[in-house]
């Protein structure tokens, strides 16, 4: 069965936000087997809003659209969509009375406009939105399933997970889509490609291989749409397997588990403790661990140390090291990561210093450059690792650089 | 002149990826004056790039599609297109030099794969990648452009500055598009809209007005298409100027400068300096400023204290504060304030304490309460914040309340 996702809003066309709705509203889709067959963003435009549901209703059975149910003028996905289903209005009280409650809990005065969210086109079912003011919206016609949700993505979410992925499993009777991830490290893609080339000429039809490249790694996914029976599951995990033999040394990871994710289920098992000493990268390694519910239990702190003095005062680098070597060196990095360790009293922690640019580089020292170190209840490692030319490329390949020198730490710690 | 975005990849469709690209190339197309009609994200089929390609060409004057040229099988963007525009395919030697130069300085094999990324269809323009192995392409066919990037984030954003966006503008007569944002606190989106009415009705046809609501703030956007002349720029802001002096005391920005943008200025203005204790933001504050450039001018030190021992150890709160108030609490983020400023000799420190869930609540202090200070040179400012039930939304939330206390403690300090 296929799905297609539009999201609506001026503000997605002209690059003022990044759209995530669509990737979660694909992820929900494809754990329950709908196919994604296209997503779709269009600015706030009745004739645009008609013109691509009709279209996409000729080309999935299912239509899921975002955006344009607030109570504003700029707002119309409602009275397009109820003119499209040839649908009067009508005032529902229940979403009236959910409105009100909201405002009046949140000291607003309940007014004409929101007043206004409680009138639903008569052809749809309301689908509750228990965490906003805009009521989602279940409209059929010819076995074609057109359903609205809001565009924020807290009550986007939850509409999902309560109301419609329930509703879409009783609807349409669903298939399966097995999607199998191997990340590997340390191959280039065109090397690796000619590594696996039998395996993958080999492969049957119903199985797609894709190559995903990024800073320092390559995803290989496996991936079978709408397949049925046992047969093919097991032909799935057998092909998955001999993949792996296949490269052995170069395997780092499997499915869509984040190294993060795997650092963070090892130090949850061990009842392990976990401290960062961050230069260049800013908090963001911090923020990876801590965006995980439970990371309270095992991250004791992360000491981001911009300036040389936070890192003498908070880390007790020696300020004789950053003179002999430098902020960004083997000895500072080093002398951070056993600094958190000592005093957070963390089993393990990892440093990073570098230099993120775009000022600040040297012939010797380039912008990209980055030193890391791992402390650990054994030992220490470092390494040097060259992470591109751009700012924000060399934050996110030194914070991955550093989680994976931990999982690694870790694995053999 | 109308444009489409499409980005192909089956990694988009079925949530593996956010697509950050099409917001980049969004973002160039915008200031150039071409409108953004549509974007669309198809998988890695050869019968729906052809379809969608040829729709858009249809739609819009220029095509500007991403993704699908690496050196691998399911990469067939190059040879879809190259039937599409019915070529024969021919080897540049120039690209085929600058692959093998690229990959042997990595240490990596020129094999017949990469070989193959110098193969170009015949009817096309070649890019230069200057940061990468596959080459940009460009088709022209009944005044219709269609363009060809690779999907790498960075290697786009390059092509798109350096190839795409000069040709564009030798290649049209471009006019200009004009958005100005206005950021108010403070007023719910319904009742401003109230405030507000007069003034929207009385707007000019060729002026759209936008609400962008998020977390404790709505943007107000004023937009113009493909407009020409002074007179209409005075106009846009003469309205603008209106609107501000309607609602003068919930203007909090302006344009699309984050409020920590607005800070980074400030700080960098005024040669003081910063640092951050956090909690329950987990490094995510501290992110923020790191991320923009010249950042190491001001700011000192992220202190994510995680657990009570870092808190007292790091930031030296009381463990007699923690045991009687506890650590989410006012006087906790008050001496974790004090003590970052402390530390690290910073000008001001702002810091947060909370409980980000999905568990550590309890009925006097839920889920989502989140406790603020901002300490400064004349003294100290908490407040108290319900930041909303998802660990992630109280995480996103908590670090925008604390930007703009920084920004407000800053505006008066």
């Amino acid at each position: 069965m296929k799905a297609t996702i539009l999201t609506i809003g001026d503000e997605i066309l002209i690059g003022q936000i990044v759209d995530t709705n669509s990737v979660s509203i694909a992820k929900h889709l494809n754990q329950a087997g709908v196919v994604v067959h296209e997503k779709c963003s269009i600015g706030d435009d009745a004739g645009e809003i008609t013109h691509t549901v009709r279209r996409a209703m000729q080309e999935s059975e299912v239509v899921i659209i975002t955006g344009g149910l607030g109570p504003t003028k700029d707002d119309i996905t409602k009275k397009t969509l109820a003119q499209l289903f040839d649908s009067e209005m009508r005032y529902d009280e229940a979403v009236a009375q959910h409105v009100e409650q909201m405002l009046t809990s949140r000291g607003i005065e309940f007014n004409a406009l929101n007043r206004s969210q409680a009138e639903v086109p008569v052809a749809c079912t309301v689908l509750h939105n228990a965490h906003g003011t805009a009521p989602g919206m279940w409209f059929e016609r010819e076995g074609r399933v057109v359903i609205s949700l809001p565009g924020v993505p807290y009550e986007m979410e939850h509409l999902m997970e309560d109301e419609v992925m329930p509703r879409l499993k009783a609807h349409f009777s669903l298939r399966q889509i097995v999607h199998r991830t191997l990340i590997t490290s340390g191959l280039a893609e065109s090397i690796l490609a000619k590594r696996i080339e039998q395996w993958e000429e080999a492969l049957p039809a119903y199985l797609k291989l894709a190559y995903l490249p990024s800073a320092g790694i390559v995803r290989l996914r496996l991936s079978a749409y709408e397949v049925e029976g046992r047969q093919v599951a097991e032909e799935i995990e057998h092909r998955f397997a001999e993949l792996q033999h296949l490269i052995p040394d170069y395997v780092v990871g499997f499915e869509t588990a984040t190294v993060e994710e795997q650092v963070h289920r090892c130090l949850m098992d061990r009842g392990q403790k976990l401290a960062v000493a961050e230069s260049c990268t800013g908090g963001k390694i911090a923020s990876k661990f801590t965006a995980m519910a439970g990371a309270s239990a095992y991250f004791l702190a992360g000491l981001t140390t911009y300036s040389n003095e936070a890192k003498i005062k908070v880390l007790g680098v020696q300020a004789s090291t950053i003179e002999a070597y430098g902020a960004v060196s083997e000895q500072t990095a080093r002398e951070m990561a056993e600094g958190a360790r000592r005093v957070t009293g963390a089993d393990y922690a990892v440093a990073t210093t570098g230099i993120a640019g775009p000022s600040g580089g040297s012939a010797e020292k380039p912008v990209g450059t980055v030193w890391f170190a791992v402390a650990t209840p054994e030992g220490i490692t470092t390494a040097l690792h060259l992470c591109g030319t751009d700012r924000g490329q060399v934050i996110d390949r030194a914070t991955a650089y550093a989680i994976r020198m931990l999982r690694d730490a870790l694995k053999w710690g």
